[in-house]
């Protein structure tokens, strides 16, 4: 493999000193950008996109190519793996996505099995090698993939959802029944990261984007209790490097100290926390990453610039931050207003890092 | 007017001893009784049953019937001040609300003016008048209105929204426009609220349903600080009696001490904050409203009231607590659990009162 020229992304997430803050972007390669539309339309359908290696290093290495970015993530879907299980995922269009056999019964739950990542999942695999080759070694490549108890949102409810009524309803009235399936999710997501790791991924991301819709108590014995279980069984080190991995569960800002002993290296954080008050909130148990609204990208440059600055100055001087929104990018923001954001984020940071050459 | 039976309510809201903790449900008058559906039914739609006092009336009592509840709420919607300044609400079926006018631009504006409650909303003050008369003292009236901040959502997007890119991009391009709007909502909602209590509600509620969709930060600037005007501009006393007000930030649970302050007398809390917990954090300053999660409603009888059980003795003893759902109920939900959410609150809570008779 290509030695690693910019690693200040890994670096940061250690919290060993860098340069400048690294920084990359939720949903990097998206709808935003004219030429990833244009393969998506080649593509024809979103599964297609993802489920061809080519194709998904192609839309990977595209943000890379207009931003000075300092990472690349994997293009792919949280739902790889409960598709692979045989639910069937599809999306409509204009809406999200749908499985064609959702989990609901004992006996549908009895019917998983953990998927073989070099089997249905290889696509996923023969991705990230390539992406690997072709980035040849200009930043890391993340891996990710959702929690257990996200996954387990889509599976029960069959779609995405607001009221998360099926999968409350099998919470609070066959708790056992969802434990086996957020087990073998656990398991499954385990093993999935493992494999990406082993195919040249060289840090993780755990998506919890649904972990913020339950109780303090629920989320602990139902999301934060299984994201432990994967954080455990991933591989600490890859071609002599440590891979570091990254917990984001949306809306969890009132659980950060949990979050914080839950054996990751780096939390994500939303825009509706402080990233100072996070940082006291941590210590140095774990990095942070985040947390600007995606909808300072529709405001005029300089705005762009002084919301930069002002959470720098809130996370304050030394490494252990990772840059980046606090969602995913929306679809029509100006590719330029990005540009903007990803330089203002190296320059203003500098003085932050110089000022405190450990 | 006749003499209050049950101010249980009332009492819990100013900390003062109660025998059992009161309570009552967001949207208690709705879709999951089949007697409003039939009222629904026969107004035609939504907005011919909030402004017609008869059929406003009708619903807001309809739950009383069915259950022993110690508050009715006015049957209304947060978004009769916008219609009042001329926006045109419509409700567009199986859709949220739409305005056939927002507000985009200065011009916008500076047509609005702050609406005559006994003029274009008489039929709010109207439906008070005639709800206090039927009820006939049984329990205590609420009244309410959305916050600034939220009404202002509905009016700049012209609709519901999960990005709410309109009016984040006015926020940070044009904060001084959106200041303006939001100086106008606040003395509209005080007057709005004042109105209502002059026509005989006996406690106030402010919705901030879209405040916890802001950074810290701006939820200060652009939220806190006009529900602080508002309340500031209540009445505190009326009928020889003091006029409670709530304020519920949905998503609010990290700024709880920042909403102690605000001169309300309790906080709505939503079930991603534990009670207990947000008691230890508000201390004396104030009362606490919630805050089950809606969907417990769907589970079985004893699971509905071990969740009660739960929460009941996270609060502990005393008084301060007003048992609610941490959001609206949900429209599938089966009346018979209702009735035992709200027996199971006042058959177990009363430990924790007649333990501590202060």
């Amino acid at each position: 493999m290509a030695e690693l020229k910019n690693d200040r992304f890994l670096r940061a997430l250690l919290r060993e000193p860098v340069d400048v803050t690294p920084i990359w972007l939720m949903r990097q390669a998206g709808r935003y950008l004219p030429e990833y539309r244009a393969v998506r339309q080649k593509a024809g359908d979103f599964m297609t996109l993802c489920s061809t290696p080519e194709l998904a290093c192609e839309v990977t290495l595209q943000p890379l190519q207009r931003f000075p970015l300092d990472a690349a993530i994997l293009f792919s879907d949280i739902l790889t793996i409960p598709d692979a299980m045989g639910l069937g995922l599809y999306f409509a269009e204009g809406e999200g996505p749908r499985f064609r056999n959702p989990v609901r019964q004992p006996e549908d739950v009895a019917k998983l099995a953990v998927p073989d990542p070099e089997g249905p999942l290889r696509y996923v695999m023969d991705a990230v090698r390539l992406i690997r080759r072709e980035l040849d070694g200009r930043v890391p490549l993340i891996g990710f993939a959702g929690s257990p108890w996200t996954l387990a949102t889509y599976m029960v409810e069959g779609s995405s959802s607001r009221e998360f009524s099926c999968i409350k309803r099998m919470m609070f009235d066959q708790p056992e029944l969802l434990h086996r399936l957020l087990a073998i999710l656990a398991r499954s997501v385990g093993e999935y990261l493992r494999a990406q790791v082993a195919a040249g991924v060289q840090a993780l991301m755990i998506f919890d984007t649904w972990g913020g819709v339950l109780t303090p108590r629920d989320y602990r014995e139902f999301s934060l209790r299984y994201m432990r279980e994967v954080v455990a069984a991933l591989p600490r080190e890859s071609e002599g490097r440590r891979v570091p991995s990254i917990l984001f569960t949306k809306n969890g800002g009132q659980w950060l100290e949990d979050l914080a002993d839950s054996g990751s290296d780096a939390l994500g954080i939303d825009w509706t926390t402080d990233l100072g008050d996070a940082r006291r909130r941590v210590g140095d148990r774990v990095a942070l990453q985040g947390n600007m609204d995606p909808c300072v990208l529709y405001a005029q440059p300089q705005r762009i610039r002084d919301e930069v600055a002002t959470i720098l100055e809130s996370y304050g001087p030394g490494s252990g931050l990772v840059f980046n929104l606090g969602h995913g990018i929306h679809q029509h923001i100006e590719p330029e207003k990005v540009a903007v954001f990803v330089d203002s984020v190296h320059e203003l940071s500098r003085p932050y890092h110089t000022e405190t050459p450990r």
